[in-house]
Formats: structure tokens, sequence, C-alpha cells
């Protein structure tokens, strides 16, 4: 029998855990299906006339507007770049959707888009199309923005998550949660969490650094809606492996895990969205957290697991004390808006 | 002095018309400015690897989302599709971007990915990558839809605004004003208008078609937002040219002249979804016109004017009495969110 949740959109529908996996795989794939699309990753591939390109796509519905270390504007254009740099392809150019609310205030329009130009030039990319539209007021959104982005492959690379394989290590370029937290904590009015920042960042330049290194990389996920916990779930499905987490490797900063301990919220489960994780061969493990290292953005990389042969599908936390826990797919009620 | 208007966004900001061009040229364009922004066509050509590409993208804000002959999904397909095929390009993949209300009906959502599939297997598209986002129910708008666009141009082929030279003629491929009268008689119930169905389909046989006829077509545009109006405004200010309009010529049927006198509408201003502005030298004229009619979608294609050097920059209307006025871009505030 179908429950009334089954009817209609709920907000946890667009959490990024396991309900917004049942609304892609019951109502948004099945009419859409090819075979492209079904790589499920973070661009589709695509060749045209001879080129290897990237090709992605993001919205960005984020309360509010504005947050420590950013706003929705450059989370747009570093979102939808680090897809692109995901699937280890150079980004190259975007196009930019607004849909403008009545009443938006013509001067914070203007320093968004001002703040989309600085992160374009970081990020190297170019916008190059785009459309705008204006909607009545209604909630006080403001705005809502889409990019979408075009990239150029690496010749050969393949990062996608049915890659990783037993045996290979987990990294991460920095500290989790930052993002989520600095948006919940501005949203909710937490005073005392005044030392949370978004990491929000394009990773263009980090993760070239880690390819001339380790041209190898088996896996490149960015963790941000779900967090660690939804990119290595996907991992763990697609690669048919288990992924060990170590508790005390988690790189997490004191007040990020101060403010997830207040609120109930694990930092697996936080957006970031200037981080990566990098799964490799152990061997290679050394030379991509030297490279990692040694830019700005991944002085904090480190390992914190790795992957093993069973139990297939699974995502395993080491606890502190020595235990073993189940680390689930959220099912996506906790952080509604984050991105 | 500033006035109250220039602070914040109106809906007239979102109409395609003169408000429209204000918005980009003093909040939008200046920040992203750059070579291929600058040409200010309907998609950006880029080239990636060798690949001459076309990418764009367009927000579909419509109300409401079901309207006689489609839904917000069938036009989210052909309007973008569309953008690349007056680019002279053929049409290959496409981003989906949903913004989905709470409470948003399953089925509806259901109607819509189905319509959506139907008109990219018309179109010759496949969906490759997608976001979905849920933002908290509010005025009602269910969903908002981005769909971003990648295609192949034809080598040799521009189609730019600004080709348009005096002596050219202006064909249009069909009538005039279907689609937003059909919304509109649906949002203001305006029962006397049932015989009213939106135009909205992929032109991609249609161009295709008409390339083979006349390769060196000069022009190509869609006369969305802002109609012909806005779209031969285009042409006139890019190319310095004036276009010459003849009243008697303009395709429109009965029953939207009739709805548009009814709401003081000029069908000029009115948006259109399955239809092209074609302008080619006046020797290709009866090649081209042979090419569209052959075609289902182009059965009405018919010459509506011509190209003329002076006054620049000026789109005239030669009216049924014999005289001649100007034709405006509209400001903007007679037919919001018909897109």
């Amino acid at each position: 029998m179908a429950t009334p949740h089954d009817d209609v959109i709920l907000m946890s529908h667009g959490g990024g855990g396991r309900r917004t996996q049942q609304l892609l795989r019951d109502h948004i794939f099945p009419p859409l299906d090819n075979p492209i699309l079904r790589q499920l990753d973070d661009s589709a591939c695509v060749t045209i006339g001879g080129a290897e390109l990237a090709f992605t796509t993001d919205s960005y519905v984020i309360r509010p507007l504005f947050f420590p270390g950013g706003d929705i504007g450059r989370l747009a254009i570093c979102g939808t770049v680090n897809d692109l740099v995901m699937q280890g392809a150079r980004p190259l150019y975007l196009t930019l959707g607004l849909i403008l609310e009545e009443g938006l205030r013509m001067d914070d329009l203007d320093r968004i888009m001002q703040s989309m130009a600085e992160a374009a030039r970081e990020a190297g990319v170019q916008i190059v199309a785009g459309d705008t539209k204006v909607v009545e007021h209604s909630a006080g959104n403001g705005l809502f923005v889409n990019t979408s982005g075009l990239g150029q492959r690496r010749p050969g690379i393949s990062t996608h998550v049915a890659n990783a394989r037993p045996g290979d290590v987990v990294l991460v370029t920095g500290t989790l949660g930052d993002h989520g937290m600095a948006v919940l904590s501005q949203r909710e009015g937490l005073r005392f969490q005044t030392t949370l920042v978004s990491d929000v960042a394009p990773l263009t330049g980090l993760v070239s650094g880690l390819f001339k290194a380790v041209p190898g990389i088996h896996v490149l996920r960015d963790p941000t809606r779900g967090g660690v916990a939804a990119a290595l779930h996907d991992v763990a499905t697609a690669a048919q492996v288990c992924v060990k987490l170590d508790e005390t490797a988690l790189p997490v900063r004191p007040e990020v895990r101060g403010a997830c301990g207040l609120l109930g919220l694990d930092p697996l489960t936080v957006a970031n969205e200037g981080k990566a994780l990098v799964i490799c061969a152990a061997g290679d493990e050394a030379r991509a957290l030297a490279a990692l290292r040694s830019h700005p953005l991944g002085g904090d990389a480190c390992r914190i697991g790795e992957v093993c042969a069973a139990p297939a599908g699974r995502v395993l936390l080491r606890t502190r004390i020595g235990g073993e826990r189940l680390v689930e797919l959220p099912l996506g009620d906790d952080l509604p808006r984050i991105c």
C-alpha cells in the first residue's frame, strides 16, 4: 500500500540521502534512461568530433544566500567546476541560469555576480552563455542559480566510483563538514559558532597537481550533499567493495565537531564544498599525499581508511574504542538547502 | 537620481523586453565579460580539442505547468534544443536541473518526466546528466526546470544576428503568438479561447532540411520571450540595419489575433516555442520556403518582410492601410512566466 509519503515531494527528497536515491531511481531515471546517464557519475562523459568532454549541471538553492566563507554565487561556480574536476577533466566553460525573485535587492545581486566572477577566475573557467528569469516574491528565496559545465577530459583517465579495488587507500584532501556546519550555524543563528567558515573553493589546481604526481588515481569524488557517507556509499555499491574508515583518522575541526554534537549530526554526513575523496593504490599513497599537501587547499590531506573486499556494498567505521559500526546512508532529513 | 525601481528586481526584468536588456547590460554581463559571452547569441560557440560546439542554457518557470499543447517538460527540452538548432548546430546532449517544490504531486512529476523523454526522442537528443533539489512549498510553483544543451556546429555555418544585410528577406516558419496566447488563456481562464494551442516543438528536422536546401542562411533566431519584436530588434541592433515587416503578411491565427485584441497585446511581442525567423539572400527565398513547407512544422512558412539599410537599428511595420509604424521593443510587463 502506498503511504502518503509516496504521493508528494518532501524536503528529504532533496537531502542527498536515501530518499533522494529513491526519487531518482523510481521517478527521474527510468523515463530518461540511456547508457551515458546510467554511469551516474559527477559529470557525463561524452565524445563529440573526437573531443573527449565532461558535461555536468547543478542547481543551487542554498539559504541563506550569504554565509561565512562564501555565497550562492561562489558556491555555484565551485560546485560545478569541482564536478568536472572529479571526472579528471580540465574545466573550461560554464553556463549560468538565474531565477531571480521579484524584490531581490539589486545590490545583493551585484555582490553575488561579483563573487561568481572572482570564483570563475580562480577556477580558470569562463561563463559563456546564460539565461535570466524572474518569478513572483514568495518565500523569500531571493534567487536560485543553475550552472552547467563543460570540460576536456584527460586522455586515458577514469575516476569512476566503480574503479575502487580491495587494497586501495582512501584519502581526503582536508577537514570534513566545514561547509554544511558554516551554513547551518548561520541559518540557525548559532552565535557561539562564529569560527565556522565554509570551505567552498574550486579544486582545479589541487587536483591538477595530484594527477601530475599520480596519474593512475582510481576514484575522485567530492563529498558534497550527503557528505563522505553518501560519496563512499556510491563507491561501495558501484565497485562492490567495503570501505573501512578509521574514526581517529577523520580530520574534523573541533568547532565543527562541537556544532555537530550539539545538533546531533554526524560529520560524515555533512556537506563539503572544497574537498575531494581520493582512492588510489596503497603504493601511491605517499606521493598522492605529498602532492596534495604542497597545495594551499590540501594542507590537511590525510588517509582516512581503506578498501576491502567484504562485506561488499558497506561502509564501516572503526571507532575510537576499537569497535566497528555501519556508516549508514542518511535519509536526507538532516540538512536541507545547504547547496 | 535612482528611482525605487532601480533598487530591486521586478517581474518585468524577466519579460524579455527593454527591462531585461537593462538588467543584463548593467548587472549581469559586466562582471562576467569575455569575448564568447559578448557574442550574445542563442548559444555560445566554443571549440574544444578541435570540435566546434554550441553550448547553451535555459531555465523554465512557466505557469501553469500544464497548458494546451504541452507542459514545462516538453518546453524545457524544445526550448534548449531550439537554441542549439538556431546556432546551426546538431543538438546532441542535454543536462537537466530540477528544482522541486515540497508538496509537488508525484504523478504530476511523472507526467512531466514522461513528456520530457518523448520530446527528447523527437528532438534526437539524450539527457546525460542531472541534478535534483527540493525547496519549501511557497507560492505553488511546483517546479522549475533548467536544461543546458550541447551540440556540434555545422562547419562554416554562421547564423549570428549580425549577419543580416540590406536586400535580405525575412521569413518565418509558421504562425505567430500561439505559445504565449495558449499559456495566457489557460492561466487567465479565458474559456472562449479553447482552440488556442501552444506550438512548442523541436526544430531539429525542420532546420536540418532548410540547411540542405540553403546552406548560406544568414540569420536564424527563434522568437521566444519578447516574440518577433525582440528577436528582430536584436538583428537590427547587431547588424545596424532596418528590418521592415509587412502587417498583411504576418501569419497569425484568427483565434490568436482575437485573444491578443481582447487583452491589448501585439502578436509581434508574444512568445513562440516552435517557430524560427530565417533571414537569407532574396535569391534564396524560393528554395528556403520550399524546404520549410515540405516539413510538417513548416507548412505555414512565408515571407514577412525584408532588411533595408536605413534607418539602422529600427524595426518598422508597413501597416494594412499603407502607413509605417515603429515596432518597439516591449518593456517586459506584458507576459510574465510564459517560458
